[in-house]
């Protein structure tokens, strides 16, 4: 079952895919169904078939006429996994030989169709198109074989990057660590650090949707095709076969040292032009002087699009 | 007022401090009251006196004996402000000339009192003391001279930091940007990027409280004396004066870029060993090795203790 969040006649509300181009609205007062997907998350697997069964009397939309929001429209956190694909490894000079996170907030979310917000000063702000995990119930030091029934579902999110903010949000500084030989005097070291704040967390730098494939629609989250098109042209074409660190090994680490919980998102990282196929590097589509708009879509999941508004 | 929210007979509840070491439980059904803060922060100040008046009827409590939970249990963002101490301005080599930041998950909170979790994979784990802004009201594109009316109150933050973990995950790598000459080529750059998602993320990094001091009985945050004390021993003094960039720049500079929320927490920055006082700098207490306590106090808003567990 397909399932994202729409504003609907004033309320948020669940939207069920009906085929590829329709969506049915089920929830809100008298429904006999949650209209939040925290509740359905919660609920799942009971709930499908209530669900199921609302669809039949329910008002079925195109998609495209629809107000798509997050379909997890709050989650408590955002994880995304850094430089996560094969195709990186041979640009890392030095790095963990685990998955590295950072948070992006939930502000930073908007749905299918709406539009990205592009401003003077972000300088070029290019796409990265991934998988995304919604986590179905509270993981804490997840086994590696276990990890996959922590999953609720699938989505789509294009994890949007600004490369200038990120090297004007980079320190080149002497950090203070404690002296080796003696632990209460300190020692100067020549570092580099970076913060993510801006540069993955502006306002609307998290398009994510249409809705959540859930997990039994995904038979193997590792055999997803990932297109990325700016204009209706092909930027990149990726395969989640070629992520570094799979699902399961995500959620195991993660799980190890931070609580994941229901709703909870896990941006997978970006898919790349896999060697020999037409097209550029995601680097090379700055959003802000090319304007939108800018599509990510995965096969078994679905399509995001979204415009770009530069003011 | 200084307002926090603890867990009081089987609910979450508000609990109004009455003097240092007691506080008065107010909200739940029949009280008048509301027991979440959310809605304290959505009617402030026109609430004010209707918790005064609960107060005369509410139970008090020793603060020792109560379950602090974080004063705002599940803000939406949690947006720390990185090396924004005067006293480091020696040790940057190159930086940003505005505010840098990075999220921390709400996951990561924890009250006052709760333990702090550590395990053998951390390294080296250190208290950063600090003043938190908890804002007030939905902030974009805020002038600074209009930026304090939109702080709720103010809170005491202890940003715990694994530095150990921020060095293994820090990447040098040569980073795929747009030629120069031809932007549909790439160039590759010589770059050092680092995530902050676990050596600032992980599971109890995040103690915060005891309360929140509404912004009424703070006149200047920038006249708050910041203590941090290890096992008793003062590890550092410092002063909100130290602080490079002041509240409302900080507003004014992350509301450009990212809506601010009621209950979201600014984190603004740790503060340092002044010149001339006793003490070792914070990196020098390791809490793997030297466990607790861990004690914030900050001048005009209170004490926040918590300590620490090895497992």
């Amino acid at each position: 079952m397909k399932i994202g969040s729409v504003w609907y006649q004033g309320a948020t509300r669940l939207a069920v895919a009906v085929g590829e181009h329709h969506a049915a609205i089920v929830g809100g007062p008298h429904s006999g169904c949650p209209s939040d997907i925290y509740e359905v998350i919660a609920q799942w697997p009971g709930i499908a078939q209530r669900l199921a069964d609302a669809l039949t009397d329910a008002p079925v939309e195109p998609v495209a006429a629809l107000h798509w929001l997050p379909p997890v429209p709050r989650p408590g956190k955002i994880v995304c996994v850094a430089l996560n694909n094969s195709a990186n490894k041979e640009r890392i000079m030095s790095g963990p030989d685990h998955p590295a996170t950072f948070i992006k907030p939930a502000s930073s979310l908007i749905g299918h169709n709406q539009p990205v917000r592009l401003r003077p000063g972000y300088g070029r702000v290019h796409p990265e198109p991934e998988l995304a995990v919604v986590i179905g119930r509270r993981a804490t030091d997840v086994d590696r074989k276990d990890a996959l029934d922590y999953v609720f579902g699938y989505t789509v999110i294009n994890d949007l990057t600004a490369p200038e903010m990120r090297g004007e949000d980079t320190f080149h500084y002497r950090a203070i660590h404690p002296a080796k030989d003696d632990p209460t005097a300190i020692n100067y070291v020549d570092s580099w650090v970076s913060y993510p704040g801006r540069y993955k967390g502006a306002d609307t730098f998290g398009p994510i949707g249409p809705w959540i494939a859930t997990a039994d629609d995904i038979p193997d989250p590792h055999d997803l095709v990932v297109r990325c098109l700016h204009k209706g042209q092909l930027v990149t074409e990726d395969n989640t076969a070629n992520l570094t660190y799979k699902v399961a090994d995500v959620i195991a680490f993660v799980s190890s040292y931070q609580m994941l919980e229901p709703g909870d998102v896990i941006a997978m990282g970006t898919a790349l032009k896999k060697a020999g196929t037409a097209g550029q590097a995601v680097q090379n589509v700055d959003l802000t002087k090319l304007g939108g708009p800018i599509e990510v879509s995965i096969s078994g999941i679905g399509t995001l699009s979204n415009t770009v508004e530069y003011r």
